[in-house]
């Protein structure tokens, strides 16, 4: 950073892209937020071409909101965290765009989550929202665990909460399963009085639908439901035993991000919640220290 | 049939729609073949133009096989096995269908597969292919069990075993499962040589995606490993369970239908094998009884 205040100093934009968002924001050098932006979804893994769409809209409302022009974006540093850049032909591809920026830097979502969480230094993550995975950076080593994805893994995130609850409703229902309070729950959250009501609702939908009945599987548990508490106590164990093969690498810092970070703590064993610190910064400024890093690396 | 065969011997056609094929056959009242015919899907649950299109194409392609024109449909008389048609809606739109023959009648295909494999006769059935699901026909009273959908249910079945053999592949890279044969195999299979290969090949697939790793899970059980072995004996024990929640009905036949019907037999509990009786007819002349059962009822 030294290097660039040296010179005339930049304008950084970090941006995040997401399953279902894509967030941009505009900092000055001592990471004030100068303006920001919201477009739709942003995630190479599930299209090229609506990712970079989402990434020049984001970065326009920031543009406007920071009170500069579309134009502007040639002033702009940009450091972006996307899903999926860790597969090399990704990776590749976005390397390739003819970006709208002065420069760009990429890396995974993960990495700028992981590293706005500590402020730029090292450190390890577990993001428990719709999914789940684990994420640790230390020195020039990554870690990445867990994150294979809804139905095939995310143990512990919302999607999974979801989904093995619906799966003991059903079999309830069909009287291979003990009774739980899930059933009167989720029947009530669809309005629907049987198994094929719930199905209709969930077969094939995707895993947001999932997680939007994670809340309701934590509230049984809560309240003592035998089920209820098994799935999320599985989950939980799940969570902590990633938490212990992230802290292997010894992170210095560690965060839990994401909409189940808070509710899901409760359940996690008392050796990992001891570690849990703060998040320092959002992802979109961690895009924007990672830029920062690679620039002066590169000066 | 007796009502029928005192009248101008009429022709019938029986009709099995499923999530990848529609297959076709004519019959002579004494059940010999006339002509068969097969189109693509015909799941009305997936789109119900597409479900009258490969019926009407299967048609016609079973009566060009019989040496009879495309407008001889109208001298047919048509049962047909659907999958939702329990759903009062789907049936409904089904018998609004302007249907090109003298007479149509509709059930489930759980139902025309049951009365198929019984001769026509009350009995139950499992279906343990790429899905499961349970079905019982005895006298007025039908019981159907589980067949809630990929990921939701259908324990037992093909896309079942194969999803529980890629989490445990996928637990096992990342550490937090034990050793198993299937890792190699599934990366041998996939061609890849890591958790993101095998991830890039399932994510968001379908059923029959998952279905298709189901021999190779079965197989690693029968060479003892012991993560294939517990993932096979669950699901066995699942399709036990769901058999004899099926006798409590008392059905005088059972049978089991599908492609993972003989291999999975070895894992059955004896109680259930034993009462194992082999199919006598397939879907489509099941259709057949069915519409013939109607006939008779409604003359």
């Amino acid at each position: 950073m030294g290097l660039n205040q040296a010179k005339e100093t930049p304008l950084f934009i970090g941006i995040d892209g997401g399953g279902s968002k894509c967030r941009a924001t505009i900092y000055a050098s001592d990471d004030t937020v100068i303006g920001t932006g919201v477009a739709g979804r942003a995630n190479p893994l599930h299209g090229l071409a609506q990712t970079f769409e989402s990434i020049q809209q984001s970065t326009e409302l920031a543009l406007r909101d920071a009170g500069l022009t579309v134009g502007d974006s040639k002033l702009l540093i940009a450091g972006l965290g996307l899903a999926g850049v860790n597969v090399p032909r990704l990776h590749q591809d976005i390397s390739n765009w003819a970006h709208p920026f002065a420069k760009m830097y990429v890396t995974t979502d993960l990495h700028t989550a992981c590293i706005g969480a500590h402020h730029g230094g090292d450190g390890a993550v577990i993001i428990t929202g719709t999914g789940s995975c684990g994420y640790a950076h230390v020195g020039e080593s990554h870690l990445c665990l867990g994150g294979h994805g809804f139905a095939l893994g995310d143990k512990g995130s919302g999607a999974w909460l979801g989904l093995k609850a619906a799966e003991q409703v059903l079999l309830h229902l069909d009287g291979f399963a003990p009774a739980t309070a899930l059933t009167e729950r989720l029947l009530n959250h669809f309005n629907v009085h049987d198994a094929m009501g719930i199905v209709e609702h969930l077969a094939g939908k995707t895993s947001s639908c999932y997680a939007s009945l994670a809340r309701l599987v934590l509230e049984c548990a809560n309240e003592q439901d035998a089920v209820a508490k098994a799935i999320v106590v599985e989950g939980a164990a799940y969570i902590s035993e990633l938490a212990r093969k992230l802290f292997k690498v010894a992170p210095p810092r560690f965060s839990m991000i994401g909409g189940l970070a808070e509710p899901l703590a409760a359940w996690l064993d008392t050796d990992v919640v001891s570690k849990i610190s703060p998040i320092l910064a959002p992802p979109e400024l961690g895009a924007v220290y990672y830029a920062r890093q690679q620039l002066a690396t590169s000066n």
